[in-house]
């Protein structure tokens, strides 16, 4: 249980702390602090992941369908490892689609959803594997392997990325216990990735084709590749056999997101990060959690965006650009002293106009020390109030890049701020046909 | 720990779960599960508000200087009572300022902004009440209550919201052992509000200004009622001695913000919120999680958005209209069978576009189901796209309500349906202007 400072995050404290934190500042409401380790002797726990919690809330709440996203944070009782933005407590991601369709329609949204984020985040090149663990499964039954190890050989597949297929293989047959021959069979299998094609030769595959899981699964990939097709994304999507995901949940399409260069230069600083988001379709999960056992089917994926965070501050920290933590359109600002009467006036005007103002919580704040925030934060603009502008009903606004300055009649100013800063954007268009 | 759905809430599941939810979901990774009940044999206790964690996040990372909003979940071990938004696991929303500042300027400003979100709600009249710790200190002073008994007689005070004068004083008589004098002179003080008046008027008490805490609560108080003036807002403030918040963390200014009339047709169903906002300065709480002890005063508010959506939903059941659960602007259509491959094209060139397009997940949906779909969820706009369609290049557009219906080229759809949707706002004149 730590907090940090995320890129975009401000500092909001941690969710469960020591008791001894929140005690002795309640009053008489202390009675109402809610204390982990004695919930009536439950055993309670943080939630590792939100689809989980998600698929047990569809079940608490009999809901059938539905389509949502989800940001919030999970925990692991992990190390911490921060360069490589592995966290105890971090956010994640979620995005799920819930309910009875016709095949692969939602699981080609999912994709569709996950190749358009990383590319508008610009991250460099990407690529999104593609498995399903019903393939999988037959690949392990036509090798042989007794179903009652298939979980755990599938953790064991799921390792492929992180070391050699020798040493996955020897924990196959050391620690898992699977003969030697199914191990080498499985390596044939897993090792393979392609597209349609792979698809094709798999469905012709004497042993696989033969294995009725493996079929309904290559069958499925078929035609989420086709409308994979459509939506014109196949270029960076790649059916790969090594790809397990290491959860027990799965029952169908799996997939995992990998960024394919990293910023080698400065070696010291970059950051390593594998995975930047996983998912896949668990159609049992609800109705493990359902009374009567109701299932409703779920795809859903999940965006690890603190490790995209910590690629992004790479970024940002070796482009030497600041970031501005901020919306802040114009600080209000006094040239002389005396006036932070109107400067109040002033920038209740603005903020009831809807404009994105601030001011220096000071009485007397020298102009230096003004101008000074704005080129430390990044705020665009200056409106400058004093006597003179006072009496002439204007108010001096000032660029702080070009440090132009221009008076503007008060009752225009909001206006004009808006003029020189938003975007006019796509809605120009729409405003220009009126 | 429990779920439940809020107005403009997705179900996303509880964050602390029974242990045994997450067992045999995570495979080989289940040790990473957090437990509650045993770190390190640490007890652990959920947040009671945003105000404690955040103070403590200030201090573990030296932070002397910020201003942030954080909108989260709170824990109370309570007893639910949804009609009156009251749950055990609910939103809160709170904006704080910390740093050290010119006096009542980002108080001031905290007022304002809970002044602009109860109008910009409209959720009928209201009223902030505005009182000082130190005055409240200095009242109990001057009335001969040992100052070991000010934040007990604190916490008796804050009960005149729900109790008459006669209940709070026998407490402070029998449960707090105050002597009925003292609570007499007490009830004198509690018992006025009023504006810049009263403040003058107490300024000249010849008990309360011989009071050192009193006097500069009551200077602050008058300082803040001018700032407040120039913000317009001073209508909707009354400086209430009532006013105590049954927090031991406050230490100067404190407001809490009231709904005047509730709906009282239909009192069964009527939702009888009291407080929507409440806040404080709270200049000691960082520097008690300060290795150093070191201070960093503070000023917040937080909102209590759950009831104020429970008085939104109320509003929202008794007009009978409904409401949106989401953006969609546009559903893809299609009038025959097998054309599932025409959609999936058309809405990833929407979605590609930035536009919000949904599609049933099914192959061939019947064309009024489609329509249906619109109806029922308030989707705007179709775009309909049959055989006729592909061959001309275009696709027709239908507007759900009125049933008109409009060929339009397809390169052309995406900016037809913003320039039917996007509401020009403000942003207009800056273009016309361009």
């Amino acid at each position: 249980e730590q907090t940090r400072l995320g890129m975009g995050f401000r500092p909001n404290g941690c969710l469960a702390s020591p008791q001894e934190t929140l005690m002795g500042k309640y009053g008489d409401n202390s009675k109402l602090i809610y204390e982990l380790q004695d919930q009536g002797g439950e055993l309670l726990a943080l939630r590792y992941d939100l689809t989980v919690p998600f698929a047990r809330c569809l079940a608490m709440n009999k809901i059938t369908n539905i389509k949502r996203y989800h940001i919030a944070k999970v925990y692991r009782r992990d190390n911490p490892a921060t360069t490589r933005g592995r966290y105890r407590e971090f956010y994640q991601c979620d995005f799920d689609i819930a309910g009875q369709f016709d095949s692969m329609i939602p699981d080609a949204e999912c994709l569709k959803i996950v190749h358009e984020i990383l590319s508008d985040l610009q991250l460099g090149d990407f690529l999104i594997k593609v498995n399903d663990r019903r393939i999988l499964n037959g690949v392990f039954a036509v090798c042989g392997v007794p179903e009652s190890k298939f979980i755990t050989t599938c953790s064991t597949v799921d390792k492929l990325d992180k070391m050699p297929w020798d040493d996955v293989r020897s924990e196959m047959v050391g620690e898992k216990g699977l003969s030697p021959e199914a191990a080498d069979c499985i390596g044939e299998y897993v090792q393979l990735h392609g597209g349609l094609d792979l698809i094709e030769q798999l469905l012709q595959d004497p042993k696989l084709s033969q294995n009725k899981l493996a079929k309904e699964g290559l069958g499925d990939m078929k035609l989420l590749f086709e409308y994979l097709t459509l939506f014109g994304i196949t270029g960076k999507i790649s059916f790969d056999l090594s790809l397990a995901r290491g959860l027990d949940y799965y029952t169908g399409v799996i997939f995992e997101a990998v960024l394919l260069q990293q910023e080698n230069d400065h070696v010291e600083e970059s950051v390593s990060v594998g995975s930047v988001a996983g998912g896949g379709r668990y159609d049992g999960l609800v109705g493990m959690f359902d009374p009567k056992g109701r299932k409703v089917p779920c795809v859903g994926v999940s965006i690890g965006i603190e490790r995209i965070f910590s690629i992004m501050e790479q970024r940002v920290k070796a482009s030497g650009e600041k970031v501005r933590t901020t919306e802040t359109q114009v600080l209000v600002a006094t040239p002389q002293k005396h006036l932070l009467g109107a400067r109040l006036k002033l920038i209740s005007e603005l903020w009831d106009a809807g404009i994105k103002a601030e001011m220096l919580y000071k009485k007397d704040p020298k102009l230096l020390k003004q101008l000074q925030y704005c080129e430390d934060t990044g705020i665009p603009l200056v409106a400058i109030i004093g006597e003179q502008e006072l009496t002439d009903g204007v108010v001096k606004l000032r660029v702080v890049t070009t440090r132009e300055e221009v008076n503007i009649p008060r009752e225009k100013l909001a206006d004009e701020i808006r003029r020189r800063l938003e975007p006019c954007s796509l809605s120009v268009q729409s405003c220009l046909t009126l």
